[in-house]
């Protein structure tokens, strides 16, 4: 129990969670762990010898050189951090150095993203929806956890409004494309893995090396044009129809703080190759929840997901490709069995056929200008009771007017 | 004419050229520009104050802070750079700064990776390969520069081994996969660009504003797994088949240096986009060359790529996606119509079924072990002759053993 107001397991950020992320104190960004509603500013700390992180912390703007510093550092940091929150005699030397939330900041430098599609269930939605009449599931997707690299640099915090993309689009019916905003903006909830240690060139990662190399996880929105994915996506994938935002929570939970999440999978089948067989099966229980303009129009769960974290990682490494620090990885969109369980509209509105009604009264099929999305998260703490894991939302703005092609609206 | 011996225009690095990258002075990476076969340090040029830009070079271990600078401090560097290194006059201030080139050394950080397909004629190779007795160009190809994101954090200098990747493949005629080393290892000759000024997330660049954001072009090797990417790229697109290694050469020849080398590009059919369409359609006139253990197999054509580098940026930017300084995107695969001109070996061996015979009489299809290959290219020069742009080159390591699959040699 913490002796900080408001830090009550109850909160979701209790002792038992203590994410990290960035705080603006005097204007300037600080690495932080965040407690209740407040953060503790962590340059401050290991300045002021509360906090020993070998410089991790020291001067710094991000977590960057705490992501770098690995698994020994992470666990002694958390330790203290913990004694400190929860040490009513530390209370006069830590209490300065809390600071309010403020707006969220992206808190660790973003080096690839890569984006996988992990859910059986939301494959097979896809497949039906985008590839009506055939398999829904593509020979490969049972023996490799498909992915594809998004785009770094347009990975943002939660918060930072979403310009509606323009792009090319066919039209139903028509032979040739046209260029204009968006008609079929919709949302991904993933969850997210940022990787903190790297790894050599030529030197696969194996599934038992998971917790060496990633720090923890964030929620993520890999806000999607459908219209124009669909257009643009073969051969190579989707690009454009993606690459202009992806929102990702301010805090990142330490893989720490899930040891009492993790659950034992059914068996894969056909069984995997050697090189993602895992010591232990296993997934995070996350229990995820997507709100539309305040309406909560689904509710995800993680659990159910059919490649594990290990084995992405093991998979993203498998050809020798080297890991950085700030590598982020992201499950693809969370789907279950239920229409009330899927992680996007697409799926949610089977291809914009069926209307979803919001609280407010009005019908969506996909997102409108205005509209705002948050995806939030809880996962079972250690020693009882739930963690809230930070929630990432965004906001829709209209396409905006550089005039590119003025009569399109872009 | 420069007075820097060895820095004849003959040469292809003469004051025609002038292009940027880093040499090591001391054991420390500095910005520098290319004189025949000798480097100026910047860093210390500026510090001497013999160049003037901004203080982008001043204590600089990369290009980063030139490319961001933008055009106006790259012309006028240029400028200052010509006059140094033709006054005679200059020469004992300068020569002190000249040094050997050295080892290559990554000149700038790559932000984010994006590799297009924009060769008409590998799209229709390619196509009549993997998807035989199909139309070879999908529906989508002359409306955009099809491309996806490769992996930055992969991006390496010419000169860095490349260790042959492990991965899934099916072996022909199998019905389940297995994992091992790749044995369709093949090449990809292709022009990067190389972004210096960034842009405003929501905001596209248009087809007129490239050389307000794009510093200037490196050859590029983009590695390929053709074994793994069959398996792997549906519906996602290129993956583990392409991110254990790109390889890019050591000097960026800036727009500038180019000036002459534009060529007119025939009208495009279907007309494109109002959004694609620029000013002038026109192409670079750079002439490739691909070396198979020192055997010329190849000599890809860059004029005759079907969308043109400003096309790219718009399409690129068209959703609002931001550029950010250091992003680099690739040409795709440059082949002409001949067997000669082709940009891979996929498509020089059509898909390994007409082995090619190197100089020492051994034949090949895709690349062994110990093999090299260097890409290298011409272009007209401003005021007559050729600028040879530097070389691209690698050789393959064995897969190495992490024993992450013992048996299978990964």
């Amino acid at each position: 129990m913490s002796w900080v107001p408001g830090a009550e397991d109850e909160s979701g950020f209790g002792v038992a969670h203590l994410p990290y992320g960035v705080v603006r104190v005097g204007g300037q960004p600080r690495p932080a762990v965040r407690i209740g509603d407040r953060a503790l500013d962590l340059a401050a700390a290991e300045s002021a010898g509360l906090v020993e992180a070998g410089g991790a912390f020291r001067g710094g703007t991000s977590l960057d050189r705490f992501l770098a510093a690995g698994p020994a550092v992470w666990q002694a940091t958390r330790e203290r951090l913990t004694e400190l929150l929860t040490d009513p005699g530390a209370e006069p030397r830590v209490q300065p150095m809390l600071h309010p939330l403020g707006d969220p900041v992206l808190p660790f430098t973003v080096a690839d993203y890569v984006d996988f599609y992990s859910s059986e269930q939301h494959a097979r939605n896809v497949g039906q929806i985008f590839r009506p009449g055939r398999p829904p599931l593509l020979p490969n997707w049972k023996h490799l956890p498909v992915g594809y690299h998004g785009r770094a640099g347009t990975v943002v915090v939660s918060g930072t409004p979403v310009v509606r993309p323009c792009g090319q689009r066919r039209p139903g019916g028509s032979e040739t494309p046209v260029y204009g905003p968006s008609t079929r903006l919709d949302i991904e909830a993933e969850v997210g893995f940022v990787v903190g240690v790297p790894s050599r060139p030529g030197t696969p990662v194996g599934v038992d090396r998971f917790a060496e190399h990633v720090f923890g996880v964030v929620l993520v929105n890999d806000w999607s044009a459908r219209d124009l994915q669909a257009w643009e996506y073969q051969p190579l994938g989707p690009f454009l129809g993606k690459s202009f935002a992806t929102s990702v929570g301010a805090w990142i939970t330490p893989l720490a703080a899930l040891a009492g999440a993790w659950r034992p999978l059914p068996a894969q089948d056909p069984p995997v190759l050697e090189y993602l067989r895992e010591p232990e099966h296993r997934g995070l229980d996350l229990a995820l929840t997507v709100h539309w303009n305040g309406t909560q129009v689904s509710a995800p769960p993680f659990a159910g997901m059919y490649w594990t974290p290990a084995q992405q990682l093991a998979h993203l490494t498998g050809n020798g490709a080297a890991l950085r620090t700030g590598d982020l990885y992201a499950s693809g969109t969370v789907s279950g069995a239920q229409r009330g369980q899927v992680g996007s509209f697409l799926e949610l509105t089977w291809g914009g056929a069926e209307p979803v009604r919001l609280a407010d009264g009005t019908e969506r099929t996909f997102l409108l200008d205005g509209d705002s999305v948050t995806i939030g998260a809880t996962a079972p703490a250690v020693g009882g009771g739930r963690l809230t894991l930070a929630e990432v939302s965004g906001t829709i703005r209209p396409a905006s007017g550089t005039a590119a092609v003025p009569a399109s609206g872009c």
